[in-house]
């Protein structure tokens, strides 16, 4: 009989995660954060888990090497990530070095991109972005910008903290859907053992960020899926949000979780719209796609962007002539 | 300026999967394995992702040892699972060897406990389960039972192929709600790390058990969530599936998906009740609790059983009664 072995030997997965140190924008970045003092750290307007988790964790990373930073954005950051920041000083009164952390492009900075004309450090994964800073580090690979914040974290040489690993794990779990979505690669998944390990409450960040619903936004959900139309023989999906079911319902946040998935999650339906009515005649839309199509190249006919199955753009109009030129656009695509 | 590190070592990460070399029932059960041939493998009445996975993974790492094998199930498993049975031969006319994978108790072999009345061996992940067999390996830690398997793959000695790596990947997200309840714990992110890079077509596998959906089931879920009803100063939340919403969606599977986990997922809710009426005043009940209650003393009351956040039961009556005795016992608990 032959010996038994061990387990199937993991060692294969730590060449899973993407050594920085031999990536010249990243070692240079590492040194400028080294070199620098006085860190504003910039979010995203309509600031998700991602940008916020990215920020808080490159804070804690940078507070640990005895550095004065602070973490900005456009738009309010909902209170339900304080935990992500949670023992942090983030007091700078007056920043040096400006680091934006998953903002694709400048216009993404909102208001603070009068305030901070120059960025010298971008941080992302977002393919579609654009290279505004005077140095950026991007992998489109990554499923997360955290995934690369905890990359940097190897090159600057911190310790990883519960507070950086809750950080991490929310931008981790909120860009890929809690590892449901193609984004998901192994090097995810090795960093959610990673993060784990290192103190993160991977439970609890999830049930927050997934699991808990408010009644209105059970109430929400319910309109929502009573708005399920499908065109092109049942290949494209709309879902349409307006402003009297956000008032039948009581629900008025801006995070709508996952119901911009639903339009798509349908059988045959290869690209999902949703359009969100924002003060009367302008709809914000979320574009999710299968394989068969990319989102960029929908939302950059109406002037946005994002990533290949997740993008979104603005129109503006009555709802039904919103949805019309989405679906002609998405139509004409697929033909 | 101190030197440049690399990334966080993922070398921690080795330990996570928790070795079996050391387990003496799992060496017990590998030699017997090992030492068998014409080896049935039995599934639990209801077939979910894990027993079915469980099944197959196991069945190719027989194959691979030369032996022949058989999957058997008193119920029908389902025809979306075929891919994870891909190049198996499963060709076993007289079982010699009896292997059951996450039966938890031997009521859950249905049928099929008549025909084989000695188990020889059980592999499963329930804490709850009783050990019919000669010989069990359990551990309640385990996200699922495929992990088990997967450890059971290094004891065996075999290869990981990617049928095994899809089987295995498959019971891993079906029993953790991909990677999102709080059974899901670093080993269970490592072993997708491990099956990943085996060669699971974790996407698809993700997609087909999880995002896609067809339309009928889309009303259905719409016609589930019109049903939310709470009780006990909101901690306790019933759904209630009924033969008529059944008819009126033309959604009639077995397989609800995420849909027994509304309820729960409203926040303040303790206690999640899910009724499904079947053949008229029989309720199947699926029970989700909140960290402050242990699902499977409720589920007991009423003969029962499952895990501690998930359980299970049947009750016979009327709606509104078998809903109010349900209630009346969650209360009771929560007091």
């Amino acid at each position: 009989m032959k010996a038994l072995k061990k387990p199937p030997n993991p060692s294969k997965a730590m060449k899973t995660m993407t050594d920085f140190s031999q990536n010249a924008s990243a070692v240079r970045a590492a040194e400028l954060l080294r070199g620098s003092d006085g860190i504003a750290i910039l979010c995203h307007i309509n600031p998700d888990g991602d940008t916020i988790g990215s920020a808080y964790a490159l804070a804690g990373m940078l507070e640990q090497l005895g550095k004065s930073t602070c973490v900005l954005c456009a738009g309010e950051i909902p209170a339900k990530y304080d935990y992500a920041r949670r023992g942090l000083k983030l007091a700078c009164e007056t920043p040096q070095t400006v680091v934006a952390a998953d903002v694709a492009t400048s216009e993404l900075l909102g208001a603070l991109g009068e305030r901070f004309a120059a960025v010298d450090l971008l941080i992302d994964h977002h393919g579609a972005g654009t290279d505004y800073a005077r140095l950026t580090v991007r992998d489109a690979a990554a499923s997360s910008t955290t995934v690369l914040m905890l990359r940097m974290a190897g090159l600057l040489g911190v310790t990883l903290t519960p507070q950086m690993a809750d950080a991490l794990f929310t931008g981790l779990v909120t860009d890929t859907g809690c590892f449901r979505y193609s984004n998901t690669n192994a090097e995810a998944h090795l960093a959610a053992v990673t993060l784990m390990e290192a103190g993160a409450a991977a439970d609890e960040i999830n049930k927050l960020m997934f699991e808990t619903k408010s009644r209105a936004e059970m109430d929400f959900t319910r309109l929502a899926l009573d708005t399920l139309e499908y065109f092109c023989d049942g290949k494209v999906a709309v879902m349409s949000i307006t402003d009297e079911m956000r008032a039948r319902s009581g629900f008025f946040s801006e995070e709508l979780g996952e119901i911009p998935q639903f339009a798509r999650r349908v059988e045959g339906v290869i690209c999902g719209i949703t359009l969100k009515q924002k003060s009367g005649d302008t709809f914000k839309v979320s574009l999710r796609t299968n394989s068969e199509m990319d989102a960029t190249v929908l939302a950059a006919k109406f002037g946005g962007g994002g990533h290949v199955r997740a993008a979104g753009c603005t129109l503006h109009g009555d709802l039904a002539s919103v949805r019309d030129r989405l679906v002609a656009a998405a139509g004409e695509m697929l033909r």
